[in-house]
């Protein structure tokens, strides 16, 4: 497995595969890796005959305020060490200054997806994600990305960014992955402790419910919402927020929706989750 | 030469080069071709193997008044056989919803380069050439691009652009190609009345002027925006703005600066002109 600091060597690694016939498969992440990784890069695999992983923490997406920049995990030897069990052919592994060298000027706004759920809770980070999902696709230029659903708003913005700007790539959004107790495999998930790691499922508990609900003909959201809203308080954490929305538009729902989001954003303690479920009508 | 409309058709044929081992020359232009656009094909030419030029009258980039978007002249038959004999190897003539099919919610931002010049007189303009050239990189997938300095702002944006966001293409920016008597070369130069077109020249004899006074070592910028602004106006037309920047920044002038752009923006009748000159100091 090839471990990459400099653009222009992944680059370079990328363009002998397409000049070879290959295609070139892309996980960009934040490091730390974890099973909901694997399988984005599993998924990858399948679809493509190259596999390349970013593993770079990128700070215009923790916001405004920074947020856990600074104390988001870093583990790159064994980052790099699960990488090489999952064939990855090469990660790419940049410093901050390899991919932000200058104050740059040019912006990459998404205006419609981005503004509710988490783009209202973080202002700033879907521009920050944008900003490098486009950087690394011009770096890496892949054929295919594969996006978890757990970041489902993220999956959702950089497809019509990519729809939007042409960018010659097939982005695939692959389904979460859970632990035993359906917590959502995430990165922060560390930062729990092992009281908050046990109250933590009921996330997903609530949201299998909401989603029963629906199906068995509720149509009052503000009743399912209320729900979600109860159990989650009661596990002791704090509701950032609880949407039911059209899964393509990430708008209220109407006559029109043939897919329903239902999203939430909790506070265990000082650790922000996120997970949604979508059930199609 | 071939003639593409549809995005998936030029991409393949850019492919095509690509898998051949051939480099990807491309000129962007809004059709209306002249003696200007030929320089930049040549130029494109010499350093690339295949030359792909795109006409497409780009709404995005008339600005929030959407200007002279309607009337800008269209001759997309005689722009063929022009590119015919210009060797050109590829037409990319897509309508306007191949290239906006929906409302785009993601917008490619400058906001450093772009804020002064034409960028104040122009709001929006700069903002909708970024949107068209970042999509037409992705279509096209050039290796290398050929902008007029006669653009010259535009041309540094989308330099700007390029390095911000890592786009795997090389800009180059080729010199303005004048007239016999000076005036630069443009489809707007259409528009004037015979006793405008016999004014518009004392732009580039200003300019040169100005030019001249700087090389001799002149230093108040005040006296020499003045002394273009007389020059200017006594032609009869309204000047737009007459500026002394830093040529690669474009800010103020200072101790740093080693180029000095001298830009002068001015209607002749209804029709704005623009011309600049870089002096080497």
């Amino acid at each position: 497995m090839n471990i990459f600091e400099r653009i222009e060597d992944i680059r370079a690694f990328s363009l002998e595969g397409k000049r070879n016939g290959k295609t070139i498969g892309f996980v960009p992440t934040m490091g730390c890796l974890h099973k909901g990784h694997f399988s984005l890069m599993k998924e990858a695999k399948a679809k493509s005959d190259v596999l390349i992983v970013s593993n770079f923490v990128n700070p215009a997406q923790f916001g405004a305020n920074n947020e856990d920049y600074q104390k988001y995990p870093r583990m790159p030897e064994q980052d790099n060490a699960l990488c090489a069990e999952n064939k990855v052919d090469a990660v790419f592994f940049p410093g901050k200054d390899e991919i932000y060298p200058l104050q740059n000027s040019t912006w990459v706004i998404e205006d419609e997806l981005s503004s509710g759920l988490c783009g209202r809770s973080r202002p700033g980070h879907f521009r920050g994600v944008c900003m490098v999902v486009a950087k690394l696709f011009n770096i890496v230029l892949p054929d295919i990305a594969v996006f978890g659903q757990k970041d489902y708003q993220q999956a959702k913005i950089i497809e019509k960014m990519v729809y939007d700007l042409n960018f010659p790539v097939k982005i695939i959004i692959a389904p979460t992955v859970r632990d035993n107790d359906g917590l959502a495999m995430s990165s922060r998930n560390k930062y729990l402790s092992p009281e908050e790691r046990k109250k933590a499922p009921t996330i997903f508990e609530s949201l299998e419910n909401a989603a029963r609900q629906f199906v068995a003909g509720e149509k009052r959201t503000n009743e399912i919402t209320g729900e979600i809203r109860l159990r989650i308080s009661q596990s002791g954490a704090k509701v950032d927020y609880i949407e039911i929305l059209d899964a393509e538009i990430l708008k209220p729902i109407d006559g029109k929706t043939k897919k329903v989001l239902i999203a939430v954003a909790a506070f265990f303690g000082a650790t922000r989750l996120i997970d949604n479920i979508v059930v199609t009508l």
